[in-house]
């Protein structure tokens, strides 16, 4: 199979780097295809600006997501917008590696979504989103280094839960598009691995052994029913048996 | 008073920047000082790198908290932090003014909070977050621009609510690091405002005029008994009378 990696750390000896080459290693050794956007290596531009839409008039304003759009069709988008699109088209899988830097990803990967997710392969100009898209039949998975403590980040944690935390970017910045997207690999107390090094290089290992086998996050697909149908929002039924928060978008075993 | 406003939009004539300016307008008006960084038009730097650690080793492997945590007593950032920091440190509230990108803020204005909250002013050696910290006593409010419509951001809506969505910007960039946080102004349905916009402007105004009286939204901080001593957990006994999910760290009416 076919796999994309991309990886937001500006020390090439890093913790997320050297995670990201094991995850590499074991997927060649396993008979994969892997290409790898290192977004600090490659100096990745990381804003959304006028040159991202070269068909645009300079005389008129910018909006973004018209600009998108019409550029859709003919994909008049800059060349390494196109080509990070390529590779994604290509994947099989997509793979995030990133140190959570303020309980997100660096801005240089967030500038990665904000412009290769353009119209046409982050969102559909007919409304297909959310277990359908461009991205359908293909995997994602965050493989994440943790600074704080696990407690932390535990289901009653100061920070609130992690996998609420990372809800923005495993629903909205991936399952949006249609990616079936993997539990979120995580790495905590980075600052301190120490003799755990060993167990967390294994488990990267056997995630990428499992990459095409374990299920995916049961986020409810928009279109499966669960929601209403012009607002998009859970139906009555749905939500009398549903978790509060966001977990009120993943089915629940009973169901 | 002092108020500092972080905006991020590539147009100048866009709504964020136009509310922005009525935003500005009103505070004046009310006899305010105000600092604008328009992040996009000062060109501002996106990216955690060895540049911003002036005082690092070029020889040694760049580990951005530790380098962070050492260039902190003598304040050795580089130049462009240090002049947002200043910005900060002489507001009395920091608005933040952008378009939801991807369910989050666009990468410019991640990478201004991953640069500039840096140690000694987005976190403390000492521990001190969630209440206390570095900008404690100050006020922030985030004024976002929502393209899309308002039930899909609803309590049951598919995208998640709005409120969740921003935790991690409201109680993770912000409260952490000591701000008093303003429930969000939510503007819906960005592209199809029309007749709605006069009362949109005059919504932003009165937010304006109160930004100084209305109460933050009441976060449980994290030195107020309300979570255990090491762990940082919420305490059994007041887990068990709060809501599930993020809203279980904030403080409820009854208490």
């Amino acid at each position: 199979m076919n796999i994309l990696i991309v990886s937001a750390h500006p020390e090439p000896a890093s913790l997320t780097n050297a995670l990201r080459d094991i995850a590499i290693d074991q997927l060649k050794a396993d008979g994969h295809e892997v290409q790898l956007s290192d977004l600090y290596a490659m100096n990745f531009k990381t804003v959304v600006d006028r040159d991202d839409f070269p068909a645009v008039d300079p005389a008129e304003p910018l909006r973004p997501t018209v600009a998108s759009m019409k550029a859709a069709a003919a994909r008049e988008f800059s060349q390494d917008v196109l080509d990070e699109q390529e590779k994604v088209f290509w994947a099989d899988a997509v793979i995030f590696a990133f140190p959570l830097w303020w309980f997100s990803v660096p801005a240089i990967m967030k500038g990665w979504i904000d412009r290769v997710w353009t119209a046409g392969v982050g969102y559909q100009l007919t409304g297909e989103r959310y277990g359908a898209g461009r991205m359908a039949g293909k995997r994602a998975m965050l493989m994440v280094m943790v600074g704080g403590q696990e407690s932390y980040f535990s289901e009653r944690g100061v920070n609130g839960p992690i996998n609420d935390l990372l809800f923005p970017i495993t629903h909205g910045m991936l399952y949006y598009p249609g990616f079936d997207v993997l539990p979120s690999l995580l790495v905590h107390g980075t600052h301190h691995l120490g003799e755990k090094y060993p167990a967390v290089v294994e488990g990267v290992r056997e995630r990428m052994r499992t990459l095409f086998t374990i299920p995916p996050i049961p986020f409810r697909p928009q279109g499966g029913g669960d929601y209403t149908e012009k607002a998009f929002e859970l139906r009555e039924e749905v939500a009398a048996s549903a978790p509060a928060g966001f977990a009120a978008h993943i089915h629940t075993d009973a169901e």
